[in-house]
């Protein structure tokens, strides 16, 4: 019988949205339990924070580092198993350095860091210490994406041609940065996001969604990045164009500036034979093309959906799941890994399946090719 | 400083459906702890179904007549505050008696009874006791369910004139029930089900999404009530003109033979200056439309919604939230109704607000209605 | 070599909508040429409005009587072919009964009368005279409604079961008819519409709609018809049960208070196997629902749609076409019969494919029956 | 009183497809008649072609050669008005000249021409001769289009920061060239085409597009040009990036290899204040967006649409029109300018709007724009 496992959390305290996001999808399955928490970089917040969430007061840290600190010592029928790092991007590589060092496996916010080398770094340091990390690159969790997937690289569609990506946002269409929003404030400051902005916060996702479903690699890029509101420090759009390793074309777009447009990541895929259509809106419909017969519309839930769909829907056809249920599949998975590697044993397969490492540190290439780019007139760039 | 609430639950254990639905959604919040549990009519399933929950073994009972017993003499801190009921229909008013006569808060799954009689009595020891009760007919958890019921009740439309509200399914178009299939095979047994079939399961949730949204009565309907599969013991589709206390008319159909269709639950209402569509497949979507403007398109999480619905959401706007959330709202205010009376306080308003006893009378008297009707060649009968 | 026809057209004068439409659809084809009228009942806007389509004066006519007199009398190598009646519904009869009399094949606007007996009577002319007649019941003529018709036809979903077909629209909503709109102003006048309002004008659609496609008769119904808008002569909206000749029982519900609607006419069927939804605002989509597989979106000017959808299709997949097309499909299977019978053959069977005095009958019944048995609450009425 | 204009037609014979569209278009509004044509290449399908329409015998011309002779011999009351030329693209120069110096007005499809040589001569060609000459770049004709102009340039939505304009195709996905296809045959055959494939026969819609919406230029772009099918011998797929005059961003993509695609050219423009999406595939439809508001649906034939759309709609809301409409919008608007020219007055404004020589010109700098920087591995490439 496995045991419930035990989280901490380094940021997600007052004030926050996706540290909410993360105790909200690792509490539906009813696996995880949270134990303690550095949840704020002001320790008085960081304490009421941890109040407000039930927590044990000697397990509200006031950092990170007393954290894993007192954490280390406690018995080990007690001590948290993992940690999950909610923060904004410049302060998700040394909280993840500081966990693997002390034995502590991650779950990381994506992007990965907040630079291509410490990711380079992080990837090292989980090579060697061997413990698990998972990076939530929430879009691939949806159970149709893992359709998707298959039915791409099961060679449904024959050898895919072209890729249009795209994650349109209009939220920061005005300088919001100005006007006290957290959630923007520290996503357009390049102190704390990093050398990109609608590239790193969402062209990413796109990038990634892309080459999970279809299994290609980007290989070059070509990327128009543009900050359209004054006096906005990072990208608040980027148009790229896309090479894969197997000959496709593509297309990505992202932009924050798409007045009236919320999470509308949408990714189109066209091989030989046939092709998909996904929307995040609508998560749980995939629209299949074909050369000669109808359009097919593949709905979440149904028993003509493959192994890996099937293994990450909670409820039968025609009960929405969204983006929570997405969420908690990538905590699902590196809950059953880790509840395996304590048993001895070793996960299902179909389970072994989550973001990781590696596709932090695809994404933290993809983030310095399409800048790189960008600044030198949309050139072609390796990825 | 409220405190998590300790659910004990009866029904649920392996096999089962809705009972998981309960646990994701009780889960989400971080609010609640399952403690306890009779998981299943089988003792020995419900010891292997505690288990599997990692319920203290001590606290996983073989029947609900134990758990009622042991959990009443434990101390008041360790006690289960409530207990949610989620076996079929025949087995939900003992255990709800009991549960009420035993001084714990009740949640329990709909139609709330076996017979109307049962539903009154429920009503009468509710009301006696004083203890808060919640029905999980979930779909009025969704926050656009919340909104379309501001707009409707604040007169936005002017006075409603029709209401159609539909809830196609396709999965009963064959025997199931006869291939070993649990979920059918209860529901087409009168013996477990009631003298519904279809009515009771899914027409309920239609009529009381349609009273709920338009705050009317419907006051008499007329209803031609089928069984299409041979041998099926109960109604698998129902057509029914209803007639609303302000003049107001309205269709309701229903249907598990609609070969095709999911939890289609659409709902249609139209006044004297505009009206509104909302479908259950993309439940953060509700068109409104009026007489000489464009249709607009409300989405759950935008700022522009209103206050019901904005307690209701848990992420901003596109993010979907699906069916848990919506049944994890009904959840929600429960629990913050129950906290607050642990606290000598009362809920906020905004989330006093789940389906409760009444409304689960209300849906035994529909059911008594259709079927008086349909068994009369759906002569016009009250409600 | 088959010639052009020669139309003339009773209505359609200035002011009015559909005898523009009719104009539209004979036109597009290229095989109608219209050479003469009788355009409106006052003989002034008539001559104006035969000036309006460039007739030859001395074919613009004050009255059809005269038109009939003076075409009867032409040479045979000028004399119109046929005439289109396009006039309100009181006016169906007369010019229809004249003009088979007198020798002319017929298009006639629907409802095909102002009575039942009416329209009995066109039926025996018809009969007797052996001319072409036919009725613009338009939404069957489109390309996707035949393939509906023969996908159920063929099977390919079992035994029907339900049938849910609407048509709801708002232009009623309020009494536009005491504000000199002249559409609104005959259509909710007894004295030249009929005994229905809603009922004839677009009920009869969907009952066509649903009998031409399932080719199932309905045998007898319960209507529960309104009149919402305050001192209006005739029913604006109905609530219909139908009960059909195989067992299949239906909804079918029409309106002109459904305020923010179009002509949304939908239908639904489902059979044992499967089913189908068409909306008429996307003409030329057909969602196909199967129990086990996904649905499929047919889409017009595909090479997988059957044959009599493809013979009233005139451009490949992707270019909409609309209701003035489907409208045109009547026309143009019209001039193949009659051209065909002036060659002394008789067209392709694909093309003698259009509504007829038979379906006006049926419609004529059909609104009988609708009134009266909301006259009587409801109750369960023969057609 | 204006008279019906005569057509000639070059093209458009058996076995073609556009001629057949132009003259249901110019069929539906009965102000023209075809009286003449040189309707194949082949002198024999020529007559045969012109039998099929019921040509007087006499003006069924083998070559148009013979056409320009003996029309511009006829007397000015039977001698046609027009000519409407609608031949590959390789034949439209010289017949088009043609008809400008025998003082023929002229209807042409698009591309103008087989080269920018070409079309810079016509344009000269045009203006010297002061005749009126229509571009038939139907997807303008649409209402919508003219909606979604008017509110882009009346600035309701603010600047203009992003255009994303799209048009794929699928049906060239296989090598249909090599099977006796016809339409596949000559747009892929650089000796008939031009030097584009994909781009001049879509892509230059999607450009014409996007800029008669926004009244943007596209000033300069970077096009990735493939070819996929093997042995083909032009382009079936680019993707550009794009810059306009007014510093806004944008992204084209045209492809003929997106299997189970029709014709999905749909266009998004973001602005400050908001923007607006409009699909082809549903053109009486089209999505406004707002920073702060729910999105609104416009639709076809409202009474809220502007003056340019509802001068272009010939029926009321709900009647969905299609490509033939859009298509016959630009032979209604031709039709007036040259009636009133033949009366010595000027048409209304409002109809004084149509493709013309100019975004012929444009559209070939567009092709040879993007074939140039595709060839140069998608280098900035001025327009």
């Amino acid at each position: 019988m496995s045991r419930k496992l035990r989280m901490g959390m380094i940021g997600g305290g007052r004030g926050a949205f996706i540290g909410g996001v993360h105790r909200f999808a690792a509490g539906i399955d009813g696996q995880i339990e949270l134990v303690c928490g550095a949840l704020h970089v002001d320790p008085e917040i960081a304490v009421l924070s941890g109040q407000d969430l039930h927590l044990n007061p000697e397990r509200i840290y006031k950092t990170y580092h007393e954290m894993f600190e007192k954490e280390s010592k406690l018995p080990s029928d007690q001590r948290m198993d993992f940690v999950s790092i909610v923060t904004p991007n410049h302060v998700h590589f040394e909280p993840a350095k500081l966990a693997l060092e002390n034995g502590f496996h991650v779950v990381c916010e994506k992007p990965l860091s907040f630079s291509l080398h410490e990711a380079q770094q992080l990837q090292k340091l989980v090579e060697k210490t061997g413990l698990t990390f998972a990076l939530t690159h929430t879009y691939t969790g949806y159970p149709m994406v893992k359709q998707a997937r298959e039915m791409c690289q099961s060679g449904a569609f024959g050898k895919i041609r072209k890729v249009v990506v795209e994650y349109p946002q209009g939220w920061l269409s005005t300088p919001v940065e100005q006007t006290g929003n957290q959630q923007a404030s520290w996503r357009t400051d390049p102190k704390r996001s990093g050398k990109a902005g609608s590239v790193g916060d969402i062209g990413t996702h796109a990038e990634n969604l892309a080459e999970t479903i279809t299994g290609l690699k980007i290989t070059e890029l070509s990327a128009d990045v543009t900050t359209f509101v004054e006096n906005r420090l990072l990208d608040d759009d980027a148009n790229v164009l896309l090479r894969f390793n197997n000959g496709a074309k593509g297309v990505l777009h992202c932009s924050q500036i798409s007045a009236g447009e919320e999470n509308a990541l949408n990714i189109r895929i066209y091989g030989e034979k046939g092709g998909l259509q996904w929307h995040q809106h609508d998560p749980n419909t995939m629209f299949v093309k074909w050369l000669d017969k109808p359009m097919e519309v593949y709905r979440t839930g149904q028993g003509y959906m493959g192994k890996a769909a099937a293994a990450h829907t909670r409820t039968p056809a025609g009960h929405p799941e969204g983006y929570l249920e997405a969420f908690a599949n990538i905590y699902q998975n590196f809950t059953k890994v880790v509840q395996a590697r304590l048993e001895g044993t070793s996960a299902d397969p179909v389970y072994q399946d989550f973001p990781t490492v590696e596709e932090g540190v695809r994404g933290m290439q993809f983030i310095d090719a399409v800048i790189a780019s960008g600044q030198n007139n949309a050139a072609w760039t390796k990825i």
